[in-house]
């Protein structure tokens, strides 16, 4: 008598949330210090120090009415303001507060846009590997979500395989850059291909077709790698941000949506983002948090200390004869399974006591992901286990 | 080419905000205390000192990567049974943290369970005066709702005309009590009489009737009147908490969904509210605010200072002439409109700078709501400007 996919989605717990119940309940059995646990996207570096004043700061004096009271839907204008200044000041933009809407991180920005844009049946394209939960959030919108292959060559994306993929059903594609789970970044040129792809295409389809960027891992780059920001290339985008990553902040939902200034009819998404925010049950996103991030807006995380973890362990597996994708940003290593069946792999791999997400997971069986957002010294008592797990298939 | 829907829903401001907004303009136009805004509410009361004292305890002591660490979807678990302690301690029950799933405030809760139950076209009933948003909900979940007229003699529920309207579609109830806006707190006997029907007709029909109790004002309640528990009357209920008026953080989206331990098969239905949350696109309520509404559980602001309004509101209005229902609970007064377009008695009022909502708002012609959630003194200030708008209807 209940809705038969919600009963589904209830019960089919997530394969990384599975692995990571499992860690828990291993840590318990051997000592947590025994378990690699690599299974999840919890940022292990806490939000920096500006986090900590901002909310002493609000708390010791600010009016306790204001600080907590309701907010517009879209959010609070001074912080939208506030946000799209160094949005404008960063990249050379021109967005306002008109353009952004507040949300529970990117997770409700994602489904916000997909509610606002899709009409029954409609596609909405993605690239392996990619974070599964687009699939839930499109499909509880009415549409229908287009996974094409992985590049396994250089991670970027298959501009040919794209452009035949393209119909006139699309109505967006799902960019995640840096990527989760590949740690890749897509390129300029990547971009700019895709772009021209799909100015070609609404012109052949008579019609718009909008790019989501999902962006929560922007401001985890190495290297002075630079992230082409979408909106620069293509008019018809909107950017789906969130704090969690860049201020560390995952568990208080706080990220927003950017309605792209040079959008053909901007006001009308915006228009229909408003709308879908209301039927998703949204009222606002947290009053508290949001001038919380307005105060840091410019400021992130310690992520040396990523930088550090990924050196350590893309150069150690490497050295055991991995292969692995290099990863410009994130905290996700991507690595090629030593068998064909990369579930088969991390069962494997639990034997040595070493958690992995099997690529499956993310469109690309091959594969496995290893969360390095977990204490250096995790990653350098894990190589030794990384070593007799390699041992077990020469 | 974007979702009528969604347009529509973007567009459509809600009459509420569209008076609070005329307000905040008129407020800089004439001075603020010449501006009776009566439109909104939000609490005007700050937050129990526990609030400020736990928001320190958190940011200060605990581990700032713990403290914002993604939850699980339903919620931490010490901050479920926490919650099931206090509900049980104080209603005879025996809820546990496995029938509580953490929500951004009840309209997420209410978004959530109407996507948890609802089959295509199922129908949900309530009853006027009741919050709009209600529709929003139960439609975009593919539902549709059904609102019962008004019981004007006592803002009971006419329980003839419910059994009435029960049929083979209906799938839930929604109540809202105390309610916004009659402030009317459904009897033990109406609720009795209610679930009464329910049983038979659920026998009558052969499948469940759901309860959904939508209690963001079970606080608010004056006089030592009590507000009957409903799962205590019927067992196929899920309650729709929010701390946004006990605790007066609106702004913050901190609420619950408790799933009665009596319902057939809550499991199942509890299964159900957790992929309906992924399918909202919620990933976990605010960490750090339900660990807050943890420490604060048994808490609530200064009621006190509602009552006073109440009390000076409803008298004065009385001995004015006006018909107003008695508020029991929340912080609304439901007045009588001087002729029977309240629309066009609100237009009236305006020009004596009052600014009331519509019944129509609510389902209720003919009548006004009055948010008495303001400081006292623009109450007691108002009393004139209402002695002057009753005279124009002489």
């Amino acid at each position: 008598m209940l809705p038969e996919k919600m009963l589904a989605l209830g019960k089919k717990r997530s394969a990384i949330r599975e692995i990571f119940e499992y860690g828990k309940k291993r840590a318990k059995e051997i000592g947590a210090d025994k378990v690699f646990d690599f299974s999840i996207g919890n940022p292990n570096v806490p939000a920096p120090a500006c986090v900590k004043e901002a909310m002493l700061d609000l708390v010791n004096n600010e009016d306790a009415v204001l600080l907590h009271s309701y907010t517009s839907a879209p959010g609070i204008t001074e912080v939208r303001e506030k946000i799209a200044e160094y949005i404008n000041a960063r990249f050379g933009t021109k967005f306002t507060a008109d353009h952004l809407y507040m949300t529970s991180g990117a997770s409700s920005g994602l489904m916000i846009c997909a509610k606002a844009m899709l009409l029954p049946g409609e596609e909405v394209i993605t690239f392996a590997p990619y974070f599964s939960e687009y699939r839930v959030y499109m499909e509880s919108a009415g549409g229908k979500l287009v996974v094409l292959p992985a590049d396994l060559k250089h991670f970027q994306i298959d501009t040919e395989a794209f452009e035949a993929a393209v119909n006139k059903n699309t109505k967006a594609v799902i960019i995640n850059s840096p990527n989760n789970p590949s740690g890749a970044i897509y390129s300029a040129e990547t971009i700019t291909k895709l772009s021209d792809i799909l100015r070609r295409k609404e012109k052949e389809f008579g019609h718009t077709i909008y790019i989501i960027a999902d962006e929560p891992y922007r401001e985890l780059v190495y290297d002075d790698i630079e992230v082409p920001f979408i909106p620069n290339f293509y008019n018809n985008t909107v950017v789906c941000y969130s704090y969690s990553k860049s201020l560390s902040l995952p568990g208080e939902r706080i990220g927003y949506i950017a309605v792209s200034p040079d959008m053909d009819e901007w006001q009308e998404m915006y228009a229909a983002i408003c709308g879908a925010g209301r039927a998703c049950g949204y009222v606002c996103a947290s009053s508290f948090f949001q001038l919380l991030v307005a105060k840091c807006v410019d400021k992130i995380s310690d992520i040396s200390i990523y930088k550090k973890n990924r050196d350590i362990l893309y150069d150690g597996l490497v050295k055991l004869g991995y292969t692995c994708v290099h990863p410009d940003g994130a905290f996700y290593l991507f690595v090629k399974a030593l068998e064909p069946d990369s579930n088969a792999f991390c069962e494997q791999a639990k034997k040595h006591e070493i958690l992995l997400v099997a690529g499956d997971e993310f469109g690309c069986p091959g594969y496995v992901r290893i969360s390095y957002c977990v204490r250096t010294d995790q990653i350098e008592n894990s190589l030794s286990a990384f070593a007799a797990l390699a041992e077990d298939y020469k």
